[in-house]
């Protein structure tokens, strides 16, 4: 099957981060490609990605950057697609920086941004996009869903049981 | 036609700013519900329109919401739909507040966060999604893209010719 | 005796911060029960622990959650009972996120709002919160502030006998 | 009757804001007593009513206080009282200096902060702790809580019935 | 003669504050282009105009936006010319926003960066770049820094004499 | 009598507030002088000013500055005189910019900071500081103190008096 | 000889950052006492100590504290003797928190703030507060200057003639 | 050949920074000189090698510091060459104040400012502004822009080659 989601960063520095978003679409089975690319370092390939996105198939782009992350904002300007967009934190600001160089778009270009480091919420941002009419992915996100109350449940059921001094030394 | 955008904010004195999200779905003709709905005030209400929103045949969640604001992030918790976070502006903090609140979910329930007071944006975003396979939309907002870009052009056209000053007198 | 206290925290990764917490209640012999509940990932668990606080003995809640910290205030949301919130440290932003998310709450829904990673001052207030008309626990109260006094000026006839430098040896 | 919530402020200019705190205490018919008094510039008489505070029969502290803003703190040092602090709106900073020194409160010392300019939520967190084991007054707040859902729920009716735009016509 | 400094701007919403470029250019008799032109919006013209830059002849790119201000780095990233970066001043969150995203760039596509709203020091600065091995330019520079330690002469020399009071009153 | 006191500022647009300090020196016969002086604009009668003003019989220095605020450091660095800075309020920042300028010194080189806009303590400061083994100059600090004090219990007392509304009406 | 400065911090916790006041008072001469002395733990002890400072014959006092740091301003208020304020690191807002409890002082109660953990500033700032009109500090004060210099210029020799890399090296 | 880029710093403890510059410069064959020398500590030293830089045939000024950082403006207020400032990172801010100290410059006195220890991106800058009419530099700033498309085309093959697990194993 054919990628629907394209993942991007602009340094390989940030793959750590942008991974979390690969796991989790692989665990609900969504086709992606992931790819270094740059909007500063090769904007040429950068153009011709975003300005061919569509064509190609993907229905939503996932950009990560930092600092002065200008990526997520010119995907927005090139293609037509959603682009969903990463912070990735920094050592000197903490991610700040990058945070409001990816939400702070200009009227007419949006860019669906997640938390700083929110990876993982930005591929589940994008599958709850493309459940919207596919009953099939959204059974598989009401699962993820379910997973997740039961983890803070069974959390809960041992907290209470064994009190949180045996839990603290078990973490 | 039935809505498939909610547009939901906590109070209205975030209309003046939300309104922008409505009118931007008016001018592409997307239909959509626009009410106020608050998770603080009125705690029932707001959980069963966000557990109802997908049986009621809604697509995309709209949610302004200003200082602590909350509203976005339990719609997300609350719906399998993608919800869309607008950061209303504050007196005291200039609505960092509101952004923090909204873009910085935890891992599990993504919000889409566009810029403070970006309501426009949040609509257009909204009409991004819908238009994944949706050819009819996608020209319209190429359409909507285009006249952008021809505001621009106009602009630098008037400004190369007349020169700035000129062009200061007449703003 | 039944739990007058309620503390609650959206992860158990915030246990070893709310854990100062507790650790202050068993120290002044006041019942609390401790578990683990989020208002995003287990919202009717929530909304059930919420509603019936103050039905099963509860008199006040103790809410920790960091990020987009929407646990006190939608607990404050849902319960008559005092809500006090503890902004837990978050890596990117150091808790600044947290702590707006859970003091900035609009009109009519107060959280009390201690220090980010706070949880020891959360449990103080709690207890001074319940010793209004109670003396027993007021004078463990006095007791408290006499131990720190009492620890501080220790403290200080060291430094003034032994001079700064043997006393920097001995931390 | 006797006040049992003691309103303090450092400066007359805080009162527009608190005078909130104020109203709303009228409002559920809480006695309070309202008086200026600043921790730097009258520190004995500030010392003398927070150490008699509590003989004298209050049972709560509203302290407001903007800029390096140590009267809620301090006061929490000298009664065994609950405080809570308003962090009162500043010109140059927002009102981030207040709450920083207010919330940011050392170990041992808690002061219940609320959102800067926050007068009226810290008056109903005092008459929600005030309401422990008081049914009279937690039935005064659970009709104030309807009347905010009471008040929400006719803006989302009128709203969805003539629609936004005449709606901001008429705000 | 032909212009050697481009003055782009993302909107003509930021012209009052980019138009101090152009005056301060013309008082020293350096040509300069002036234009509206979106790294966003018009992202081909963008393009365009950034790659034939160095070719028209421009030897220095002062581009001010503001928000996601990702204008001056994309033009960065294009042209082999020096970009001078004007964050605007913002709303919301004063042009910190601005600044970060204009001034946090990756390594290898530096901007040089100047104050919010300080289109006149990119001027200037623009100016020094052009004085390199330019006598005549240098001179007028150096006037310039003359007239300006003359300004502060006159005021410093007015307000000993008359004092501060009348001074006052005359301002 | 020769000055003691040198209060600078880098601009006259500072001078409605840097008045403030010259107002108190007046109101307690401290003598002083006053100028606009700029370690930017105007180096080297900032230098000649500075290296002078021990000579010349001052013995403190006060220094207003806003923005990239170096005069207070620099002074501090050519002058073995305690300086007291005055940070600016700015537009953009608030002041923030103002504030870390001034105050965030290398060891070595101290300034003494006061709060954004703090021109009266500054001047206070200045006071203080000449007052030590001064004790007439100490006996007019403790009037102006207690006179302090008299205006807070004035207020507090009329406000104890017509109680609040009264007293908002009046403000 | 008796103290002439008093060092002292609200916790003990702060003595590696505050110890660095005390060596620079032993290296020039300067007699200080130092002790660890709380505003909100021992008020009352603090008060005193306030009180009697300046008839005891200290002449400065160098408070640090961090977080919501009182202990500086709160000093302002009770001694007339100037006093000079340390904020300290804090580990989740980096000490914003204590620069803003400290140096944003109401107008009559200046705190003569310093750079975060610029204790050794504060010292020297003591001292050159103690050298007006001592001539045998304000030399001792000109040959610390000196040393300073002396140390750059050392290292600037050394950089300049083995260059960089063998200098990182040496490091 | 002579030098044509003075690197500055105030402090031998920036050199592990500022010695990004240095290497950029090496690796294209840009003369420059490199040493310590501070506005604070050295004040006549620093004048003399400002006042004098153009005339011993520098062309641009590369200056780093931190905190307070004063380096890079008073050098752009005593030359009459573009200097280059780079914010050094600082441990309890993060670097925002060396930032706001060197970008936040008064209108007359511009520092090119690039990021947060950006001190490569500060040589590639010099290069920049000395490359205008130099086309061999330019050559050598085309190659070395080429070379970080291509490492990141590297890169991206790479990854897409032995996806991303692998990839980040070998990390």
């Amino acid at each position: 099957m054919k990628p629907v989601v394209g993942i991007v960063m602009g340094s390989d520095s940030d793959l750590p981060v942008m991974a979390k978003a690969a796991e989790f679409l692989d665990s609900i089975g969504v086709e992606y490609e992931l790819t270094v690319i740059s909007a500063h370092r090769t904007p040429d390939r950068f153009l011709e990605y975003m300005r061919s996105a569509k064509e190609r198939g993907l229905k939503v782009i996932i950009g990560g950057a930092g600092g002065a992350a200008h990526l997520p904002g010119m995907a927005a300007a090139l293609t037509p697609l959603p682009v969903i967009g990463v912070p990735i934190e920094t050592k000197a600001l903490g991610g700040v920086d990058s945070l409001y160089s990816i939400v702070q778009m200009p009227s007419g270009i949006p860019v669906a941004t997640v938390a700083i480091n929110g990876a993982a919420n930005a591929a589940i941002l994008a599958a709850k996009i493309l459940a919207i009419g596919d009953e099939g992915l959204t059974g598989k996100l009401e699962d993820y869903a379910k997973s997740l109350a039961e983890k803070v449940e069974a959390k809960a059921e041992k907290i209470e049981k064994i009190k949180y001094k045996a839990y603290l030394e078990q973490m």
